[in-house]
This record gives C-alpha cells, sequence and structure tokens, in this order.
C-alpha cells in the first residue's frame, strides 16, 4: 500500500452539481451569451464552440467534464445531462423525465427490443423506428424533458447466449449489425443541417459481458486475436464511426488485452478518430459509468486515481459518465498531468455536437415546433406493433397454425408470460402509451381465455401454482403456452449459465402436452433456449419465439398466431444445444472452434456442432421459391463471365474505402408458391475456401425484407454485394481480397445457389494500424481477467 | 422422447386446495372427531394419529400428503399448513401471517442472522433465543397466525464463503454447528410432554450451493466421499437426530452421490432413521420445495412421474412441499407403484407429531395461553441486541477504539449499511419491531451525524454520489465506513463469484482514508470479504464484522464503537484471501487440499494457504490470559498419569453412543489483564497425527463463553472433551479412536496448551452403513453435475 497524501483541501466541490434541475436553451439574444461567437449562427460549429469554451473559467471547464453539467450560470450557459437513454424509444434514465400519468410527456412510444428488430432483417423499419424515436425525444427536449443526445446503441455483437445485454442488440452477425446501425443512426440523427438527436455507439468495444463466474464487466480483460477484433468484433462500430457519421462513441468498461478501453489511445485516437477518419470536432467519446473511475480500480491500471483521469482524457475519453473527472481532473491538472489544450478539445467537441443540434439557435430548429401531439402518434403505435408481427420467428409448426379462434373458442393461456406487461419491454425502456400483454390480445379473440400465470421455474421453481393450469389446460380447446426467460434471468449485471428450459418448466410442458389438446409454445426472451425437447414432442404443434415484443407485444403474437399477420422473422442468433454452455467459458472470444481449448466456435460462421436452430432460420405460413435473374458476371475483362479479376476489382473503383466498392448487385426472383400473402426475408451467404484457412461455414453479406408478396406472385431482392463482402481478414487484422471460388446462396436450405471465381494477387482493402506494444505504454501492472487479487495489491 | 401416454381423465384435482384460510384447531369436543381416538388424551400419539388416519378416505389421504393440507372437513379435522419459516424470529412464510401495522400480531422479535449468532459461541444464548422464537410462535398459533412446525433450522456447515445461505448457518465448523443446533432446538422444542414447536433440520444433506456456474441446486449432484460425508457434512444432522431428537427433517434439492436426496432410502432410512435412531412415529421428513419434483426433472433420476413420487414417499420422504404428492401420488398408486400401508406411515408421522404439539388436546395446553403480550416483550427486545452484541467481532484495532463520541461530535457516516434497516435482517425474516439503524444509533449518541449512504459497489458502482461524502470526510471528526455485502449479493439462489470488496469501494474507502480523519471500517454480511486492504491500511484504525446484526443492530454496532459494550465474538468462518475463489470451483466438495485438483483445501481444519482472519478470531478491548487448573490424566489405568489406554476408554463407558461418552473436562482459569470487563470465547482445539493421514491443522472439540469478566478477574472456562472429540473419520466412514499423541490448546495464540497420549489398537466408535451400490438402485440414468443436457434426454 503505498503512502502518498493529496493536499485534500485543494478538492473543489461544485456546489451546483446535483441541482441540474434546469434543461432550458442558452439565450442567444438577450443572454449573457448574446455576445459571443457560440451565438453567431453564420460561423461553423467548431468555431462557435471554441469561442464558447474560451470564455470559461479553468474552475468551470473542470466542472463540465461530468456527464451532469452544471454549465456556466455565469455566461447563461445552462446546465446539460449527457446521459439520455433511447434504446428502443425513449426510455427512463437521468436526463429523460416522463411526467406523472395521466398528463403531457407521461409516456413514449415503447418499440420491442433490438434483437426483437433485428429479426425482421429490413433496414427500411429500424430507419422508420429510428425517426420516431429521435421525433418524440425532440418534443421531449422542447419541452425540458431531455436532452439531444442519447447513449443508444449497444451495437456489440451478440456472440454468446449467455450475455445479459444480448436483448439491446440486433444479433450474433457483423455484417447485419453493421447494417442495421446505419439505418438506425440514419433515423435518428438524420442527414439535415441540425440533427434530429446525436447517437451514440457503445460499447467500444469486445464488452459483451456482464458477469459471468467471477469475471465483472468493470475489471474484466477480453483478450482478443487482431483477426477476431477485426472481423467480428469492429464492424458495427467502423460502420458507426465511418460510414454513418455517428454523432458520438462509448468506450467500455472492459480493458481490451490489456488496456482499459477508456485510456487506449490505439483505439480512441488511431483506430476510431484516424484509421476510421472520425475527425469531426463536433463528435466526442464519452466513458460509460464509471468507467474512468475503474482504470484506477479495479483494473488498476495506473498508481494514481489523478494518472488515472489525465490518461483517460488524453486517451480520448471526452466525457466521464460520473464525477471522477469533475472531482480529480483538478488535481491531475496541478500535478502537470495533461495541458489545458487536451481539456479544451473535449469540452469543444462537447459544445460543437450542441452547436451542430441546433442548441443555440432558439426556434429556428426545424424540430423545435414538435410537441406532446408528435409523441405516440397512430402511425408510431402502428409502426411498434409492426415491428413486433416483423421479427416475430415461427421454429414449428405441424399445419395447427394459423389457428382458427372464434367465440367461444376456450383458451388455456398458461405461463409466466401469459399476461406479460412490461416484461415485454425488456430493458432500458420508457413508459408506455399501453401494454398489450398476450391474455389481452387472446381476450380480444373473442376466445374464452382462462388465464394461468404459472411462474414455471424462472422465479417460482415449485409445483404450487400447477394445478389450476392443468385443469384449465383439461377443459381447453387449445393450449398456448407463453414462457421462456425475463429480464430476471439475462439483464444488464447478469449473464447467464444455462441455456436450456428449467427442468420446472419442461415438466410442465410436458404435462399439458400429455393432454393431447392442440398446443402452441412461445418462447420469450432474448438469449435463446434449447427448444429441443419442445420441437421433438410430437404433442406440440407449434414454436414461436417473440423475444421482447414491447408495447403491443401480445397482439402481434396472437395476430400472427391467428394468421391475421403472417410470421417472416428469421432468428438473429445461434441456437444452441443446451450443453453448448459447458464447452466453453463466456470469456473465451475466440470465434474459431479450438483443439486446444476445446472451444465448439462461436456463431454460425464458425460453430462446429449442430445446432437445434440456425441463425436465419424461420418458417412461413406459405412455400418460397427463388431464382437469380442474372448471374454474377465481370464485363469489361478479358477473363470468362463469372471469373472476376482481383485487379480489375480494384482498380476500377474510386471509394475511398475499397470494401465499400460495389462488386455485384444479385437479383432474386422471389416466388410465393403458397396460398398465403407473406414477407420473405432474403438472405445472401458466401461461402468458399479462399484466403485463410480455417474458413467459415458461410458469411451473412446481404440481406432485404420483401412485404406482402401475395400468393403466386413474386418480387425480386436486390442483394448488394461489396469488395467487403468477399474479402477475409488475416492474423494481422488487415482486410485482404484473395483469389479462390465463391459460393453464393439465398437461405439457409438454400434456394438458390451460384459460384464465381477471382483471380489474381491477394490484394489488401485495408491494412490495420498495429497497436503498440502493451509493454511500452504507461502501464504499471496489469491484472488478469480471472480471479484477480486486486484487493490486496492495490494503493487505495 | 417417450411415447407413453396417462389416463389424465383420472387425474383428480382436490377442489379444497388453494381455500386453505381456517388455522383453526380440531374440535375434540364436540366435532365429529370426539368420538376418534385421536381425542383420547390418554392414549399415545401414535396411537392416536393411527386412529385419526384410519378414518380418511383413500382421497383424503392423498390430499393431505402435501405442504398445504386441506385437512378433512367430513371429519372436522381443519386444514393445516406444514410451512412455517422461523430462522432467526418468527418469519414471513406460508403458513405465517402478520397483521397489519398497528394490530396485534404484526411483528415479532428479528434477531440476527445465524452467523452472527454462531460468532458469539454461546450456546445458552441460543437456547435463549430458540426460547422466545417458541414462545412467539406459539402465540401467532394460538391466534390462527402460524402453525406448530417451523422448517428451521439450516444447519448445512459453510464450507464456502460464496455460498448465497450461508447467512442462515453458524459458520464453518461441524462441532460447532453440532453443539449450536442442540441448544437450538432444546428453545425450540423443549423437554415437556407437549413440544413447544416442531423444528426441521435442513437441508439433509451436503446441500450448500445455490447456482454457480450453471449448476443449480435443484440438479446439482454433489459428490462427496464418506470420510468428507461423516467427517464434515453429517454431524450436524446427526445432531439434531440422534442426541438433540429434532421433530423434523427436510431433504434437500440436490443429488448426493448421484441420488436425489428425497429419492434415498439410504440416507432417509438407513442412516437417520436407522443408524441415528431417529424412530418416532411423531417425527417425519418434509422435501424442499418442490424436491420431489425435481426427483423427475431436472434430475432425471425416475422415467415417470409416478415413479418418482413413488419413490420418494417410499424412501421416506413424508411430506411433500408443493402439490406434486397430491397430484401424482393418485396415478401412482393406480400403477401399483406403493402400498397404501407406506402412505398411512407418512400420515402417521405427520399427525403423531401434531398429536405431541397438542393440536387435539385443546385449551389444556399450557402454552395456549400465550397472547400477544408475550410477543417482543422488553425482555425478549434486549435478547435480541445481546446477541447482536455478542456476536461483533473486532479484527482491527489501533487503539481508537473504544471511540470517545460526545455532544458536538462531527461524524461522517458513510457508505451502502449507513443507514440500514431490512438490510440488517437478511433473508428469512419477519417483520420486525422496529429496525434501529446505524444512522439512528449514531445519533442516539448525541453526535453530529452526516449520513452519506453510498451504494459502494455491489449496487451502483457509480461516482454520482461520491462528492458529498468527501465533503462529509471532510468536515468530519471520525469517518465511520460500513458497507459490505448484503442480501443483494448473497442470498437464496444466489451464491458469490468474488470474495473481495468491489474496486468502486476499496476506491471509495481508500479516498476517504487519505483524509487523514480517525476513521472505522465495519464489514456487514455473513460471507466474508478479503479485508486485507482495509487491515494494511495505516489510515484505517479500526475493522469491525458485524454479520446480519438485526432489529437493534445499529445499535449493538454502536455500543461496541463506543465501549458501552465489549467486544468478544470470534469469527465463524475463515476469511480467505480474495484469490481463494480462483483456486476452487464452488462444485469441489473436498476438505482436504489435492494436488491432483490444486484445491487449497477447505475451512480452518484444511486450508493450505494463510488466512486473512483465521476461523476463532477475535479482538478484545482488553487482554486475557489462561490457564489449565489440571493437565489431562488417567486416574485408575496403570499408564502415566497423561497418558490413556484405548481399550480402558471405551470399555468404562456405558453411553449407547461412544462418541458421546465423556473423556475430560479440561477446566481453564480465564484471567482479564486489562481494564476493560469483557466477555471471553474460550475455544478448545485438537491437533496431532494420529490416524489417517493427511491431518487437519488443527479442529475444534470444545467451546464456552465466558461473560463479563471485570478488569483483573478470572473465571474458569470448562472445555467437556468426548471420545468423539478425539476420534477421527477413516475412508468408509467409520469414526476410530486412535493411539497417538494429542494436543489440546486454548484459543488462536494459543494462551495454554497441553499434551495427552493414547495407546493400544485403533477402536471403531461407530460403523459407518455402507451404501448400497448406486447402480443397484433403480436408477434409470445419472445426469452429471455440469453443462448437463437433461433437456434432450429426457421424456416430458
Amino acid at each position: 500500500m503505498a503512502m502518498f497524501t493529496v493536499a485534500l483541501a485543494a478538492l473543489a466541490i461544485p456546489s451546483v452539481l446535483g441541482q441540474l434541475t434546469g434543461r432550458g436553451f442558452p439565450d442567444c439574444v438577450n443572454g449573457p451569451l448574446s455576445n459571443n461567437t457560440v451565438c453567431d449562427t453564420s460561423k461553423d460549429p467548431l468555431t462557435r464552440a471554441t469561442a464558447l469554451i474560451a470564455a470559461f473559467t479553468l474552475e468551470e471547464k473542470f466542472n463540465n467534464t461530468g456527464s451532469t453539467s452544471p454549465g456556466v450560470p455565469r455566461l447563461g450557459l445552462p446546465a446539460y445531462t449527457w446521459w439520455q437513454e433511447g434504446l428502443h424509444g425513449v426510455a427512463s434514465s437521468p436526463g429523460v423525465n416522463f411526467s406523472t400519468p395521466g398528463t403531457d410527456f407521461s409516456y413514449a412510444t415503447s418499440f420491442p427490443q433490438p434483437i426483437l428488430m433485428g429479426a425482421a432483417f429490413d433496414d427500411d423499419l429500424i430507419t422508420q423506428v429510428a425517426t420516431v424515436i429521435s421525433t418524440e425525444a425532440r418534443a421531449f427536449n422542447n419541452f425540458g424533458r431531455a436532452g439531444l443526445d442519447f447513449w443508444t446503441p449497444n451495437i456489440n455483437p451478440f456472440k454468446d447466449p449467455r450475455w445479459g445485454r444480448g436483448q439491446e442488440t440486433p444479433g450474433e452477425d457483423p455484417f447485419h449489425l453493421s447494417s442495421y446501425v446505419a439505418a438506425l443512426i440514419d433515423g435518428l440523427q438524420g442527414q439535415e443541417k441540425y440533427k434530429r438527436v446525436v447517437a451514440t455507439c457503445k460499447h467500444f468495444v469486445a464488452y459483451d459481458m456482464e458477469s459471468w463466474n467471477g469475471n465483472f464487466r468493470y475489471q474484466w480483460d477480453a483478450r482478443v486475436s487482431q483477426q477476431d477484433l477485426v472481423e467480428y468484433y469492429m464492424p458495427p462500430f467502423r460502420s458507426c464511426a465511418r460510414d454513418a457519421n455517428v454523432g458520438a462513441f462509448m468506450c467500455s468498461y472492459n480493458a481490451l488485452n490489456g488496456v482499459p478501453t477508456c485510456a487506449d489511445p490505439w483505439l480512441l485516437q488511431t483506430i476510431l478518430r484516424e484509421h476510421w477518419n472520425w475527425t469531426s470536432e463536433q463528435q466526442w467519446v464519452t466513458s460509460d459509468c464509471d468507467a474512468v473511475q475503474n482504470i484506477f480500480l479495479p483494473h488498476g491500471y495506473n498508481t494514481t486515481r489523478e494518472r488515472a483521469a489525465a490518461q483517460a482524457l488524453i486517451a480520448g475519453t471526452d466525457i466521464n459518465c460520473g464525477q471522477y473527472y469533475q472531482e480529480l481532473l483538478p488535481r491531475a491538472y496541478a500535478q502537470g498531468l495533461f495541458n489545458q489544450s487536451v481539456l479544451d478539445q473535449a469540452l469543444v467537441r462537447q459544445y460543437s455536437s450542441l452547436v451542430r443540434l441546433g442548441y443555440f439557435d432558439g426556434t429556428s430548429v426545424p424540430y423545435r415546433n414538435l410537441t406532446f401531439n408528435d409523441v405516440s402518434t397512430p402511425q408510431s403505435q402502428q409502426l411498434a406493433y409492426k415491428a413486433a408481427v416483423e421479427g416475430i420467428t415461427l421454429l414449428k409448426n405441424d399445419g395447427l397454425l394459423p389457428l382458427r379462434i372464434s367465440n367461444g373458442t376456450n383458451i388455456a393461456l398458461i405461463g409466466g408470460w401469459a399476461n406479460a406487461t412490461t416484461q415485454m419491454q425488456g430493458n432500458y425502456a420508457g413508459v408506455a402509451p399501453y401494454l398489450h400483454s398476450p391474455y389481452y390480445a387472446a381476450k380480444q379473440t373473442g376466445a374464452n381465455v382462462d388465464l394461468q400465470v404459472v411462474p414455471g421455474g424462472q422465479g417460482d421453481p415449485t409445483t404450487n401454482s400447477w394445478l389450476p393450469a392443468f385443469a384449465a389446460a383439461n377443459k381447453s380447446d387449445v393450449i398456448i403456452y407463453i414462457d421462456g426467460i425475463d429480464n430476471s434471468v439475462e439483464s444488464e449485471g447478469m449473464d447467464r449459465y444455462n441455456l436450456g428450459w428449467t427442468g420446472a418448466q419442461l415438466d410442465m410442458i410436458g404435462q399439458l402436452a400429455n393432454y393431447g389438446k392442440p398446443m402452441v409454445v412461445v418462447q420469450m426472451g432474448a438469449g435463446q433456449l434449447d427448444s429441443s425437447p419442445i420441437l421433438n414432442n410430437p404433442n406440440i404443434s407449434a414454436l414461436l419465439w417473440a423475444g421482447y415484443p414491447g408495447q403491443d407485444g401480445g397482439v402481434a403474437i396472437f395476430d400472427i398466431l391467428q394468421g391475421k399477420a403472417a410470421p417472416a422473422g428469421r432468428l438473429p442468433t445461434t441456437q444452441y444445444p443446451a450443453d453448448y454452455a459447458a464447452m466453453l467459458p463466456a470469456t473465451d472470444m475466440s470465434l474459431r472452434p479450438s483443439n486446444k481449448t476445446k472451444s465448439p466456435g462461436r456463431t454460425y460462421q464458425w460453430y462446429d456442432g449442430k445446432a437445434i436452430f440456425g441463425f436465419g432460420y424461420g418458417l412461413h405460413y406459405t412455400t418460397f421459391t427463388a431464382s437469380f435473374e442474372s448471374q454474377p458476371s465481370s464485363y469489361g475483362s478479358g477473363s470468362a463471365n463469372n471469373t472476376f479479376s482481383i485487379s480489375d476489382l480494384t482498380t476500377s473503383c474510386s471509394e475511398a474505402y475499397l470494401d465499400r466498392c460495389s462488386f455485384q448487385v444479385m437479383n432474386v426472383d422471389v416466388r410465393n408458391t403458397g396460398n398465403v400473402t407473406s414477407d420473405y426475408v432474403a438472405l445472401g451467404f458466401l461461402s468458399g475456401t479462399f484466403g485463410p484457412a480455417p474458413y467459415p461455414k458461410k458469411k451473412l453479406v446481404a440481406y432485404t425484407r420483401l412485404h406482402n408478396i401475395t400468393a403466386g406472385s413474386s418480387a425480386t431482392a436486390s442483394l448488394k454485394l461489396t469488395l467487403g463482402s468477399l474479402a477475409r481478414v488475416d492474423t494481422n487484422g488487415n482486410t485482404v481480397l484473395y483469389p479462390g471460388t465463391y459460393t453464393f446462396v439465398v437461405d439457409l436450405e438454400p434456394l438458390a445457389t451460384t459460384t464465381f471465381s477471382l483471380t489474381g494477387s491477394p490484394y489488401t482493402l485495408d491494412h490495420w494500424p498495429q497497436r503498440p506494444d502493451a509493454a511500452e505504454q504507461d502501464t504499471d501492472y496489469f491484472i488478469g481477467n480471472y480471479g484477480s487479487t486486486y484487493g490486496q495489491q492495490l494503493v487505495m
């Protein structure tokens, strides 16, 4: 234990913190700021913000480095709270203030969790949803009930079904997430002069674990190869920064290969800002809450609190969620640990962002006329319903579905989710205008509904409440069992250990199936459960997965059950057998199977076992065929039609980033050969033995959702392939185009297949900047990721 | 998946279940039962209960096999709920009904959790506490607010600090638990004609795990050697059954070496009833809730639900907590899986027990005159305070304690427990008459108390609320930090993974210590935390451990801090370094260290590392010396005075169980050589290289607590050794007296030491009945304890 003493009398405590009730706009007309350039709308955001910060005293600068900024009363700069959440609707969070029930701003549209919206594979839908969220956020902001930046999306790939926050993501596939997040940011931020709101891509990077077997997110060190990092963990963030120009990033709790991400200049400067050209001063990085503190403890990455804080600031963490910057930067500055220019840069970034949002521009900002009339409109409510319908995925159907439910049908509605309301929202939710439970929806059908909310096994594992459920089943015409997992099992801070339905649930399901009645199971929750006992039970006719379906979830489920809507969702994650959890620790970040560690591999690309249901699986009420309208062809080259020269491909493209160069647009004719109008998700996968071994089984390179294809008719799915679609990542993290034979297929079966070849020498599309040797960094020591003994080693 | 079909129409659902509001006594004067022998007080309980059950129809028998018995309205036999809890006071549970606040029976005395009462090492105290609980329970019963049997104590040894329910036990040492539990049962049951209440020793056996790394208590198979089983896991239960004659047992969720305990005739018949002579028909075994169901799923120990239920009944599980028996025994009986005599036996045991409790004897039962005036009396309240004071353990003191607190002293009272109320009760609690928090107690001192409830890191890990705490510390005269863990981290269903204080807590503590003010840390919770950073920080003067101190916990803590009471508690568990959690899985049941598994061993007896604080550690405000008033001597033998012949020892004793034979009473003169009146706990440990290697470092064989030894005076501690104290357990589970040299010491330092020898041949005090080969049992298959794939394998 080091004997260091701090001049504690120097600790300034900003007295205005904790009193941040004011959320008004700055007065650029009559206020003290009116003469400051920040109020000059003719100037660019950087110039304006720089002028503002120049007017701050040093103490005022320090005071405004945290997530709750007191502003500068002296200058008429209001307090501002940076921490708003909006994962699937304007959400309860420090900066969002829902009003009391019955009044304006007492609710906002509550969409399904991203995991279910991911299952829709419909980027247009995502943009529409995000546009509603940003519209409602602006309405809240106009009445002092929210800020203008939102700490969403969570775009870490859902690589392990145990992860408690997988529900917040669209799934396990990095291409899917990259495409989804670009569509989302488009809806949140817009493309206008004034950003609608600022989105924040989190958690950068390789976060994806809460608390698993003694590994806590605050202290965990993710060990990731450069190949896995670039191939799997980075793409959604590259999409955010380089392609979608997101306004903000959040660095994560975990360390990456020994360095806490918020203290890592290679991550925050070299990769994020330089390599991905995320250089606008309107963009900032916030720490997760309180990741700057965690650099000191428990990471133990620096010897003093002051050095840890200075290190984060210098690395490029512009905002600290928490009070650590506000408390420690003054002391760190007094110790000469950073220059004022670094502090200024962080503040300029923050306020440039607010300038770009029109914060200083008064009512000339077009969104300023939005009111509560623009919140939870009929269109938005319909969209929330549509998002749920599009995501719900049919996994088994022996022909029972769609169900004929009429007045007088006796439904036994059983299970822990049978009357779910807030349960349907999952985490990071706001207050919904209504929550239509499965029970509510069942009653709308005119059926006689015998509701039996049997806890099932996630909460109460006892049989105390079972007998009435059996009585209900016995007199029913159809049994609908709806359960699975919820936020009591998977949530922030809580990873799972078990991938199976509990014994009590299976016992209940099995006993219900023994009644021989028509029976449907609806599996809820984000992390998949091994549903093979349900799949294999001939007395259970159908199985649906419905994630966390949001405010209209019950209606969406029952509309699909009855055929009022046709299911076309696809699983956005692999459903592994239950024993998968015993095969590899959640801490293992490797994607590829390994003989050494006995890992079976991760995701549909690499898992070498047999999935219960694979990524992309989903049934319909109709049947589809697909055929390519044309084959891949290399016009203008001397080679055969389906052979492409790598040099031709790379030299003919003028994109700044070669992976974005177009390769081919594959138009697929999709025909509905059944009897029911239905959406169809076209998934395009690529496979082949090109590039470095081992090879993934296949990888998703394109998808699109076709809507309402009527029976007997067809529609065209345009699947756009880029050079990045064809590329592989080598062990140094470089993205390379390799010669070889490529097979492109549509759907899982597949419904259509074609091949083409690339010839010539490998060509590097992207040179990955190597990280400086961690040993050369200012690392005092490094704490391992399991069984850390930091308690005894560290200064306190 | 097997294709079996059940004649479901035969499923009888007792309609009276779920309507069990009546808790009255049977009317043996005017009711239909008055002519039944059960009402004949001249007959013995077995005869009376047998007559009652003979009057039941078969359906009525089945109806009364669960924890909520409808009784037999036809016979005037009231409904009865078997499930009452009373771990540390009459507790909220299905059979206990607290009234609305402000009315009679709205509260009951709430004692500290057993882990803190265990730290008192005061068996007389435990009997007094248990007597209050049984008195208050009787008062509740008289007014229809509780039954007469209580599912307490939890007496599994607290072998792993990660166990979420360790708080419910008195600690890690099997001798300590055996002695404690006998004292407890004495207070709960009494020794009179009418039992006060029936106690239930649980969870039989080798339960001690909730949910750890995918191992769930409902399906976990504890693999235990016969040596460890008899030496460590069984002794508290042997004490319950053989020595204290407890009224009931509870079989556990887990399997033991492949067999679910509730389905194990070797455990429930051979060991419990035969070997331990627990043969009274007034004694019964209940399943944990719903351990009978778990035999089928998830244990998968039998092929059908009916066979699993019949198997449990035949094995000796008399009551099923849940509804599984009530639902399935009729079908199992129809299948010929058991005889009615087994069912009758289970029911006779239940009702014999109620006869013994005076349930049928009207107001002639002496406890029937107890009222709410007997609940939470001033004496009981004082006892709850005393129990907390006696358990609180001083771990570090540089002389700061006892604190001088006067009017105007500025106390900064900081931490997640600073204003704890229900938090102080832990789990299985009732409604307390009051909850005197640390903040309440601090204010009683007349000091100026600046309360700062900083979550610290167990809940909210952010620094958002830290600054006011630093401000409070800055202007304080003394800093008292009170935190640790609570039921959000350790509880039923939730084991821990981390044995350290969190990084955020250590950061907060370290920053507070930097102020250079006098500072005390109070560590709360049952599972020990590695407090070495606090021990090693010279700016922190004192450290107390206060467990879950109950209704007057805050006052107890502050009275000790101020010296109004002197600390004399001793740690009832080992405080391991934080990295201990990484050294062995919680599933490892072995006590001894192992090169093969790299286990460092368990408990102070076997752990081969250096503990932060050892079992039995505890400081005082004074100093003590100890000396033996006489040395061990073998009168009447031909050998030297301190040498004993094994054959003499074993032949001179007439006890039915040789391990209970007295060996020596070691009288120890304990002198208070300091300035403060204080209790002193005399701990007697034995060590030596006798019997099978390896040898434990030492083992506790006797203890007693001396009260209020004034400065300069002395008192005598009588430490009673039996032949069982000297014995070891061999690999077959036999308890054997071995020749060799024995060292007996008082206290940890130690304060006094003596040696003696045993000569002659080893002599077996107890022949352990071997379990029939599990392979010969009716086991269809066996599910391993990790990564079970039961979901796919089992019939449903």
